[in-house]
């Protein structure tokens, strides 16, 4: 796995029950790098290092989509197993192309235009209204690269970063929703129950499993939509599609091809957790039941705070509530960064919800805020 | 954590995600070497590597019981923290003085007698009758170091061995249950639910969690037994009690005080699994939930067979179904060695049963014998 964050280091965890050796391209010594017995250093920018790392292993994967398409395209020429392939993990690159290929499926998308000037933001402005939503064409993640513009002055400024843009329609959504796919080389693909995800200031902050009054029909489609994406540019491995909820219908927001936040849960709250699915699909091994394993499941983010003491807080959080999962990565904390989730798998969903965001929020800073 | 055979390797799984340091002394490269970040390969004999993995870790625990009394307390005294401690382990490496302490503690166990010669052994049958079962005091384990001697032949043939050897009684039992325990310094305590254990040539074959069927009188039995030995003992960490269900009541088989093959389930099939309870307790950390996360769960040991390739057989195992949990252990294949585990969870223990046989069987050689 290229990368060693908080998804390498859980996917080895998940390597290890089915015997796979695992090994990680790591940046830095931390978070998978600290748990791992195959770890490389090297930069994921490096022709070099990708090379050496791909060498290693038999098949690659990513737990993130940084690596550059010519590297990728590099090793697969080389004869180098990269799942998901270069030519579906674009469209997790590259926001234009993902959806210029989301409108050929025929998967509805919150109105979109590429920008290049304050005249195209305007232009496009005057079917969507203000705000604007203008986002990084690349590189965005947690918010980052994502900007709501209520004015054009405020466009102005964005478009001033002097990187290449893209205008999106600013959805009054009900709620955010994501559904979680695995398919196999084989084609084989496996849909988990659609969540309800709750961000704030564009971080995923809390996740419900089932998404709490669903109805069917809405579930379905949004599975619909999944399995439709992920066969529609090939994926192989783990995608999440995030999605709007609206009156009007589901609109598809973004795109990641690896485990994801809004699967966390699944590690406890699911038969097959989405590591151990991403690992089998990219091995092209038969994929995991994605049922529940309990009624409900809620995971929320552990945010850093100023202190970074999270292990003194640890030990109140285990003794306030034993039955919480907690989650650890590995980094150093800094306020705002995700370092931990906790998972609650139980039969009232209220409940778990209290008692997740209270053992997050304990592990952030010591408050029990809800 | 001494030792890396598979306890340590699910051991270190647990870890991960408490963001605890887990570091392994193994003998060889396998197993938990394979997947630890932190291994030294050494010698539990040796008091030099045993001093050496000492100074590298705040707290030393151990995934077998066979370091050396003298070596442990030699590490206490130079200030280790050795959990269990010295005091308490012995009693899982000394049969004798097991049964000599659960006497004092007013536990009831099969009738029992140290015995040196052919005729210490007639005498005991004179009250026991025959068989007799010949236990070595020390070393045993998985079935080895058992003699059911049905004749004063077949004992003499034992006592040639020359090993220290104690007699106990063929117990004709209804069937084997186990409690497990967790037990902390600050004297929390946290016991699972009551489990049967199938045993077939002294190995364990299979765990049903609860125990099917079982009253809730001789469940709290069994629970009170469990946790008056572990106070008693004064042990920190998971103590497992083997006991024999009779139509006098129960008695206890054996102790283990690390994570137990009977424990195997709570990885999926309770709230906290026996290894994050493990280090929960060694670490004085508060104890996770004991409680089951599903309504049954059912554990059977993969053994190895004939043909090494487990890979290949697990494929199978994977399509057949995708909701058994595997867990393989990177050990060696030889015929009969435990080189992994299945787990189902669900509401019908014996379709549960049926299909952790099933799985287990085909990775054993191909077969699905039930």
């Amino acid at each position: 796995m290229v990368g060693a964050g908080q998804l390498a280091r859980m996917t080895a965890q998940a390597a290890v029950s089915l015997g796979i050796g695992f090994r990680v391209l790591a940046a830095e010594p931390g978070s998978a790098a600290q748990v791992c017995a195959g770890v490389q250093i090297g930069d994921y920018r490096s022709a070099d290092d990708l090379r050496a790392f791909a060498r290693s292993c038999d098949v690659v994967t990513f737990d993130h989509e940084h690596v550059p398409g010519p590297l990728l395209a590099a090793l697969e020429q080389e004869g180098h197993s990269v799942r998901p392939a270069r030519e579906a993990l674009r469209y997790a690159q590259d926001k234009l192309a993902m959806r210029q290929r989301l409108a050929a499926l025929g998967v509805a998308c919150p109105r979109w235009a590429r920008v290049d000037s304050a005249d195209d933001v305007a232009a496009f402005a005057e079917d969507s209204g203000w705000p604007v939503v203008l986002k990084a064409v690349s590189g965005g993640y947690d918010g980052k690269g994502v900007w709501v513009c209520a004015t054009p002055d405020e466009a102005a400024d964005v478009l001033a970063h002097g990187i290449d843009l893209m205008a999106e329609e600013y959805v009054a959504f009900e709620r955010e929703l994501a559904v979680l796919v695995a398919r196999s080389p084989h084609n084989q693909a496996a849909v988990y129950p659609v969540v309800q995800t709750i961000q704030q200031d564009g971080i995923c902050r809390e996740v419900l499993a089932p998404a709490p009054g669903l109805d069917g029909d809405t579930a379905v489609a949004a599975e619909q939509i999944g399995l439709a994406i992920a066969a529609g540019i090939g994926v192989t491995g783990m995608l999440a599609v995030e999605l709007f909820q609206t009156p009007g219908g589901l609109l598809v927001n973004e795109l990641a091809m690896r485990p994801h936040n809004s699967g966390h849960w699944t590690i406890e709250g699911a038969t097959t957790s989405q590591f151990e699915q991403h690992l089998r699909a990219v091995l092209d091994l038969p994929l995991g039941s994605p049922a529940m394993a309990g009624r409900h499941a809620v995971m929320a983010n552990v945010l850093g705070g100023d202190d970074p003491d999270l292990h003194g807080r640890l030990i109140h959080v285990m003794a306030a509530d034993p039955g919480v999962k907690v989650h650890l990565y590995g980094k150093a904390v800094r306020p705002g960064r995700k370092v931990g989730h906790v998972t609650a798998v139980g039969d009232d969903v209220e409940d778990l919800r209290r008692r997740a965001r209270r053992a997050a929020s304990y592990l952030r800073d010591g408050t029990e805020q809800d």
